[in-house]
């Protein structure tokens, strides 16, 4: 793993809620951060489908991940805002969140991103949900050596 | 109880990931709803403040119950869209979501909501994050009798 | 007028759109800006209402200058994102844009605005529009003295 | 010109807003419309760049008609909301907007769309904003035979 990927993993690991969601950080590339998600009951909405905050939440942060991806080392990210679009009801054994970024600025990073959902075993996708979200890049406090 | 209420209360009931995040349904009135989140580290993103899907979660759900009590009987609500700002670290003991009716129209509501952070036992409180959010008003395809 | 008043109605002048739209600055208080529209069929989208471009046009300028009565003085806006929805025909003679600042930060400032539509002469209206921006602080590059 | 087509230039030809603009229609695809913007001060915002109310008119045109091409005979389109971010100052010669269907459902649309700015003559551009809409399909009162 790079730097950056054990970075990545390691913040991850400090996210209580994506434990408590059961996600799991399947890709960090360069500017594309993927997110996965199995189908459980506990991520309902009233009607059984995944909840679309769950899907907000694997999403939102595999955007921010893609963003610090690109980010100076010395500095952490947090959501400024973002936008999200759900396409249809999020059906399937296997949810994938791919968040990319479109435009690294000095302050604010731009990314988008998709929830694609995947029948048990299948290569075959439905797109989801779509997302447009504003990542802040901020300094942390204290230097660090990556 | 009315009857609209007893109905977002079965609902809420049935949404696991109300359940799975520890959110309870705190107001029901005409075009208003509130959900209540109680801090938990199991909630939160890397830097221990509740993380923005847990903030999007509540803050959709009570935009979209908000929605449902100005919807025609025989009908249920889903998100179709929403944008949120977090405006600050969601910090504070106690978090509320308000969702709120804009305008309800004949497909689509539009609804706006916030969430504010209430330190322990406090009524001051920081609004943490603002969302406008499009829901969609569909026709169940069972009646119901309410 | 004061200085943050001159100083927006001088900016207001320079910006080539609002003229070509016919908008006019209203009101400039603390954190809070009034943009006002005549209807004309220059501004029509295909069924003759006013275009949704020409509402986003004036509540994001309308927004904008909100959010500079709160900008540190040396300092200039630029619009990083907005999100609007259209909740109605933009019907009437005359539509106001309301722009105002929800929470000012030190570079990112949040606020939400709406147009309303007035028949002519009429105080009563209907809300046609609702945005939810997101405003960048920038230091200008020449030192000023406001 | 396919039917679509010459009803997508006869719609555009009627939109105020788009000849005040000095906008014009530059491709109508299966899902994916164009539209072109040639640089003019009297479309700029106060620093000089073409203001984000001119690159959301023409966008959210672009949008709109995109999800056009996926309706269903009979119908027009009504944006029902969308967000845009602007990446960097909207500067060069020629914007073009391009809007593309992401997802066509039976009521609601949801498209994506991007502005290219040229540098004059340039085939390389930089993309300076960035939207994702929802377009809602409406009935038209009279019928059609298109």
């Amino acid at each position: 793993m790079t730097t950056i990927q054990q970075r990545i993993a390691a913040s991850f690991a400090m996210q209580g809620l994506m434990t408590t969601l059961g996600a799991t950080l399947t890709h960090v590339g360069d500017g594309e951060v993927h997110i996965t998600l199995l189908y459980d009951g506990r991520l309902s909405q009233q009607q059984g489908f995944v909840h679309a905050g769950a899907i907000a939440a694997i999403l939102d942060t595999a955007c921010g991940y893609a963003a610090l991806t690109r980010a100076p080392a010395g500095s952490d990210v947090v959501t400024a805002e973002f936008k999200i679009n759900l396409l249809r009801p999020a059906l399937g054994a296997r949810l994938m969140a791919i968040g990319r970024v479109v435009n690294a600025g000095r302050s604010l990073t731009v990314c988008t991103g998709e929830v694609r959902a995947h029948a048990d075993g299948s290569e075959t996708h439905k797109v989801v949900a779509l997302m447009q979200a504003t990542i802040a890049t901020v300094r942390t406090s204290v230097s660090e050596t990556d």
